[in-house]
């Protein structure tokens, strides 16, 4: 028999949440094995057969930085026909340029809510990389396209530690003044747990920051992503990053620092009787594909369920 | 920096939790190596020292069927120094005997919410092995000790498939009334959902049976353990089976279909606020030893993100 969860609703809970299916960007770019352009694009249309609306497809950052996604160009014209938004991460002006003038629509600048994160990745303090960003949301948004703020270390920081909520809700109001349409929190080090989150999103929502402004973005580093996914919804949040096959955190290195698995969401909302739209089905046979791909398994404790032969 | 999550407490939830240490019976009875008598005993030692005040530790039942407890009678006289309770297993009045012979004074029977489980598992139908544990709980109870009643298959059932609460509902009173003193609820197959856990719970209370009598005991095979725990403990629930590393899930098999591991869920209950008298740090070298015993890296996320060496 194919395991499905019974669908019990819980009460307090969105009846919809759009997933922003992240593995083809932040997945990919965090895996060893190099991917052909053209598996990653059928990866991209897969996904969205499989019923995700919102694919983040690639970055146009230097390749230098991340040779795994070097290929934007020639991949974001292989999308063409994908019936998804697909937003594409860009670090800065030169980036924004390219994926204009590919046509992207909608596009994701990356921010810190900690000066050690924000020096360290960005190479500039927080302030520095919001005088950065300031362009290029002011002139992706002039070119009509949706503006996405990542925010990273939302929660801890390996070098800083515990991350006070003040900080993290200053950089966040700060990514909405310049003009982005959303936010994603990221709890980069997959720290977080359940009272952190609901307090995270109180304080925002006292900062005047809409719920509806706002997704999760959680690791498994400590497999408490989902717990956390959960005590979000129950806060009203209705935008939550996955990534198919939890790519990005490989199941064989002894720390597994990987995104939310899609398919373990997928599994909960399906349960609770949350539309997302998504055909569990086709999904976890997309993962299964792409671990082929990739040359190992995935760490997916649904894929890996589901795909087990007895 | 030793990761650790911050403490910030989340409304309505319980200020302690008693965890029910699995690890050492229904891990290591799903476990294929040996694990010579000496090192179950190391084991057991190590989990009390780190805090756990309640160490399920062998099974009285018969050893051709589970040959990796088979030491039982070896094993509980080294346990004499534990300062922990130590619930064993009995199948039926000959483990009892058993049992009570070597001095525990805390012992389990292992009932089915569903036919096909308890035909397959207890070779009975429900009503005969409620019957066959009729004498074993009275002995139990006469002889001063308490008795837990562990339901499985109360979410899902790989034969029968999502299972009716109402049924669950009626084998848990059935063993409330032969004299057990608390219940744990077991998703045998990790199919539950957050929705489903609280509308079991709340159709318990509904039929007369406190919440303070209900333990709840998920399974990660879908990656759904902790949210289920989340939502369990939300509804006022405040005994949590777990296993120390994630024992009885193999991270090399397909489908993990492992117990949640104890340190995934001290890191949400530390996290939380909620005590548990559990050393984390302590706990997890404890599980690390055990994967070393085992020949095999733990399951458990926070075992390996903690255990990593950068």
């Amino acid at each position: 028999m194919n395991a499905l969860p019974m669908t019990v609703p819980a009460p307090g809970l969105p009846p919809r949440v759009r997933i922003h299916e992240v593995g083809a960007r932040d997945g990919l770019q965090n895996e060893k094995t190099a991917v052909p352009t053209e598996v990653k694009a059928e990866f991209v249309h897969r996904l969205a057969a499989a019923g995700l609306t919102t694919i983040e497809a690639t970055s146009f950052v230097h390749p230098k930085w991340v040779p795994q996604l070097a290929d934007a160009e020639q991949l974001f014209p292989l999308l063409a026909d994908v019936e998804a938004a697909l937003p594409v991460l860009v670090p800065n002006e030169r980036g924004l340029d390219r994926a204009l003038a590919l046509g992207a629509t909608r596009i994701a600048v990356f921010g810190s809510a900690t000066e050690t994160f924000a020096s360290r990745n960005l190479n500039r303090t927080v302030a520095e990389s919001l005088a950065m960003f300031e362009p290029v949301v002011a002139r992706a948004k002039q070119a009509g396209a949706h503006v996405r703020g990542y925010l990273s270390m939302c929660f801890g920081d390996p070098w800083e530690g515990p991350v006070p909520v003040d900080g993290v809700v200053g950089v966040a109001k700060a990514l909405l003044d310049l003009g982005c349409d959303e936010l994603s929190l990221g709890d980069t080090i997959g720290v977080a747990t359940p009272g952190h989150v609901q307090a995270l999103l109180s304080a925002l929502n006292g900062a005047g920051v809409a719920t509806d402004l706002i997704g999760v973005h959680f690791h498994d580093t400590y497999g408490q992503a989902l717990s956390n996914t959960l005590a979000a919804l129950q806060h009203g949040v209705t935008t939550v990053d996955a990534s198919a096959g939890g790519l990005g955190g490989c199941p064989y290195a002894k720390s597994a620092t990987g995104n939310l698995a899609t398919e373990d969401l997928v599994w909960m909302l399906d349960g609770l009787g949350i539309e997302t739209g998504v055909d569990l089905a086709a999904l976890t046979a997309t993962s299964v594909w792409m671990a082929e791909q990739l040359g190992r398994p995935s760490p997916s404790r649904t894929v890996r369920a589901l795909s087990h032969k007895e």
